[in-house]
């Protein structure tokens, strides 16, 4: 029943799994090299990026150890603050990447208090909405296949706001943004339980998202980050949900412990990860092709040296990709139809115990990257070398204040 | 700014708020009123309902005294164990109440081991659908308003079940139930995000009811049961939602403060409560009509005697309705509009902690009923009474082994 | 049964909850009247507090309008940069208010990203007991009764730190603290689950607090905040076990929904909060006097107007004391020897629900204070003036970047 | 930096994990082969055990196939019904097993409504305690070294209850049974938030287990149930400071998602179960000697087969013990000494995934079971004897009754 090694899997599954694996992509957030922190003050690092050219070298960095981080999701408030910038695309190439999902940043301007395009006030509203709409034409211009949207809107406390009114301003300019996308351009639409609100959010969960999207659009799908879920929740059984309504858009991922933590991914729960794998696994397997949506990592790095969290963040969700691939589907559903509950529940760990390590190795050597990336980048001096250049540069620029968040 | 005591609403406030009141009925379910337990065992009452007729002199003892539950939810397989029984209806009517919600029951029966309408095996899947479809005849002949549906589909280890598969069988048979209910039935989605499952269910979220409802037809909507919630959740949300969706079919009422406790309304947290009523009655001074939806009380009560934490409950409904519709709306309103955080937050709270003992009492005159329904049942010697018939009853009978539930 | 609205406490209950009420004071804390945020970024407001200044301004005129609130809780790095300095004192007296729980600050140094009396760096470890034993100075020379201790220590992933070894620092500091105390300071000694740390907290819940007071010392007491514990957390049986044990050194006051949402006492569980009081409440009764323990508010008011959340934050807890002064302790001793579980439930809510306006109004009018707190503050001006006289001091500093917290 | 196959070990290392896993035992429940179910009933199964000689034969079968499971905890209610029974001892031998620690079962009379050794009335807790010392005096004669104390005693709703004087009873009596036991038996002290009681339980998390311990006596130790604990509870910190204290008891394993689901370990989150054998591994290497504590299992089988359950269980532990003993301590000490948070999490999670399988097939070779107990048991034949033996067996008795647990 059970099988552990991947030298174990039959060379023709071997092949499969390595050329699935050739073909999966991971986007890096271009926040995820800056300095961040809690509310309660940011822990420097002198290696930290300092500016959207930092973050795209940090991000080439990454892609050249693991080979398998092409884009870079961009802010943009804070890498296109004064709108398109073709050098910022020039840049990105010289590290080797390209620009990925368009995040409008619609919750550090003061005047977002009470929320952006949930906003009582029509004025604000409306900045929101421009917003947004600049951003999808910096997407437009940069070629962007995403335009990611997180909501910080909400409110602290019971009686503050009329839900159903801000369902109502929410929808409104959804419906305007969807319109304005262009036709290769999707719209992903991420949910979040709390936090920056305290009483509610005005995207909450998946079924808010879900409604949301079916009003804005046929390309507006739900963004699952794996960090915004009430305690308990279990994702994978929402994943394969949104797979079978073709209404999921893509993944922000991340770990965590208690709230939106922004750990690297396998930092804490790897087996609810992997389980969301198998999800998808499952799908492709009875779709018959790969799924098509976007994979991107969003975290946190407070204490942990940031190329190297990414790094390892890269290479762990690519390791639960393909232990994820290792589960034998057929087996799985004869198994189901014979409702041998230890045998399924046996091949779904087994295989997440399964050792990769071979089939990883055997990718990397295609792909032309070193057989453990982490080890390499450590090697390579470059975070000592970003380390002094930056304290350089800090020295000659005034700290920015303002958010703690990036 | 405040408001703290009925005296202070205005004569026509209360005369609005006393008429509202007197249109407000709470369905009470025939189960609460037997022997319950954990699976830990029972602890067993004297005064426990044996049967149908004990449940319906129960129920009827609870309108009453309270006025207000003039109808009550059965349980197929307990209540009409063989099909429509017109000597139930009789027996009702010789209590004062009616029939109220239909409750099929999909989750005692061996064969429902791994599902029922999501079952892998078709012939178990027919036999639950079968079931429902029998409930939708009872509920027809009894002239039932409401299919009451709650699924314990789901399964306890990852790798047991195929969650997409059984979205689509579940699926199917709520449209086949659907065509089949007459015009006048609403079918009701109930959602529990664990127990008696462990590792998923089947009708999971609000979400997941909402695409359920979509897809079964126009009829269908969401029941909500304050007990099946993550920790955390804002529920108050999702009824502003599913009131702004046209999708709120109506509720479940009971407390908890871990699980599914089901424990009498208020008992843990009055102030949630009030918060849920709080939107309906937004909703309703918008809309300017009282909202069609099903009111219905879903608790066990396994240490408190079953009459007395009815009528607790019933009139601790009644109370938290009163408060709820206290909320002056156009101030909150002209509060909301200033983003004036602390008035918004202490309307809602001062009408919570309104002393409305005046309004229901004159409501109860209207009624004619007791001014504190519980005082007056617990002197009226109805618990004594029955205890005594009922262990009587019981030497009589053999019980009846099985579920622990009812 | 029931007692519902003060009208009916006897003279002689009401005279007696009257003078309970009359000794029950609060302390403020000066980080309440700061601007503060989330990591998402602060939204500032004209009338926040800059300074030591400001902030004891502000917590006169709390004191002012409520009479309850006597003291101010310091933080030292904000409010005592240099030591103890005796025009702080002065400043305070002049604003009717006097320097309370004295708390170090030893989460915002850089040196402190891998722990402060944790730290494996002995010369970090020292640092911060250093700055511990200075506090506990500037508390000798402020006359202050409690050295309120907090340790945002901890770490962001499993293997980063030696939990045990972490403990043993921890213990070593805490003994030399209790050494260096003078004999009328009390030790409070905080716990949290969760935040800033991620993956675990040094002090992590009441069971870990009462470990390190028993090795502290006998003056060593665990401070309970309302919004550090987990969901579903019994805080009213922790405090229960911590009084019956005699451990029980005080109370940060606060409000949440989700994590440590720092939102106004009672604004989202009001009847947790009332419960708490209950068990104090009952706990005096049985003693015959007053307990001795320190009752402080630890708010973030991060879009509520700050001095309106002290006012409303003060005047609630003292309406949530009386509530549970309403409790008739031998009727509920009476009805729990009689196993009647509906009627103790009823005591409990009804003393909840009781309107005690009128016995509040009785004690302000003898505090001397307006009879609606609140809004005598909202009528005052003082809000306004303080909003123009800091915006034209703020224009005058430099921001100071730094933390978002305070 | 990194290791991940077990081949890599040093030859020295592997022998040292292979030594320390032929120490490793673990004592299985009879309860865990009877038929189990949830308050909504009991899904049956032929091959569950029915009485004690059924028990004793499928934990000889659990033995036989792992060789790391030679004792049984007992219920005394339902396995020792009238005291001690010298024929259960000897049919235990027979079956290869011996009996393990003594559970006294104080939850299923009616008369423990309001609880057992904290019910207020006197009468009652002298039953409660009797049966403790009956339990003792079975544990004493069968030669068990642990007394394990679940109490489920608590309350249902706020008021009902005296918090701390049923605090006060309880302490009570576990002085005596402390002073009752033979000075070679250890009492274990079980603690759990909720379920059966929905408000409080009187030994609600391992503080109140601790401090029962202290006042009771030094050989009284807290016992974790990994199911009992609130959501994002931080277990291996707690195992840690027990550890620390010399007040870790042993563990009742089981795994769950939501609440106390009680399924087989490492189903729902592995790495959580393998973080706390990592902080023992920890400590006995620090110590330089094996931990002397209780290994044993608790789990409830609902739905799957339950030798099968019990095997995979046992394996699976002995899996992740064998893991957590891969992390190199040094390494990892060293990288914790230079702050290098990558590395150290890295090291913790590398040897999670290490592919231990050649190690446990060396293991079980000097132990002389199968490489694959679960394939070699399910290759048997036993489950279908049993089922036909149990079914004949059931068709001759009357079934009980009584509860769903056992």
């Amino acid at each position: 029943m059970a099988r552990r090694t991947s030298e174990k899997l039959s060379s023709s599954a071997a092949d499969k799994l390595i050329d699935r694996l050739l073909r999966f992509r991971i986007e890096v957030p271009s926040w995820g090299y800056a300095q961040t922190g809690t509310r309660f003050g940011k822990f420097l690092q002198d290696a930290a990026a300092i500016d959207i050219e930092d973050k795209l070298a940090d991000a080439g960095s990454t892609h050249k150890y693991t080979g398998i981080t092409p884009t870079v999701a961009v802010h943009v408030s804070w890498d296109f603050p004064n709108g398109f910038d073709p050098a910022v695309v020039r840049l990105a190439a010289r590290h080797g990447v390209k620009i990925g999902a368009i995040n409008p940043n619609l919750f550090q301007d003061q005047c977002y208090k009470h929320g952006s395009v949930t906003n009582r006030d029509g004025a604000i509203r409306k900045k929101a909405l421009d917003h947004i709409l600049d951003s999808v034409e910096i997407g437009r211009q940069a070629k962007s296949g995403y335009l990611s949207l997180w909501f910080a809107d909400g409110a602290n406390y019971p009686g503050q706001a009329d839900i159903r009114q801000r369902k109502e301003f929410a929808t409104e300019a959804l419906k305007v943004v969807h319109k304005a996308m262009p036709s290769d351009m999707v719209m992903l639409i991420e949910y979040k339980p709390f936090e920056p609100a305290t009483y509610f959010t005005d995207f909450f969960d998946w079924g808010a998202s879900y409604v949301f999207c079916k009003a804005a659009g046929h390309r507006a799908k739900v963004l699952v980050d794996l960090g915004h879920h009430l305690p308990g929740c279990n994702i994978e059984q929402i994943v394969a949900w949104l797979l079978d309504e073709k209404m999921l858009g893509g993944f922000h991922f991340n770990d965590h412990k208690y709230a939106d933590d922004d750990l690297m991914v396998g930092a804490i729960d790897p087996y609810q990860t992997f389980r969301i794998f198998s999800e998808i696994a499952g799908y492709e397997f009875d779709e018959g092709k790969d799924v098509d949506i976007a994979w991107m990592i969003d975290q946190s790095h407070n204490i942990e040296a940031k190329v190297q969290a990414m790094i390892r963040t890269t290479v762990g969700i690519q390791e639960l990709m393909a232990k994820a691939l290792c589960v034998d589907r057929k087996a799985l559903a004869a198994a189901q139809a014979a409702e041998d509950t230890i045998a399924c529940e046996r091949m779904i760990r087994d295989a997440f115990f399964t050792d990769v390590t071979p089939v990883l190795h055997a990718v990397r050597g295609k792909l032309g990257v070193p057989a453990d990336p982490l080890e390499a980048f450590r090697q390579s001096g470059y975070e000592q070398a970003a380390a002094k250049a930056r304290r350089r540069k800090r020295k000659e620029l005034e700290t920015s204040g303002g958010s703690n968040y990036a």
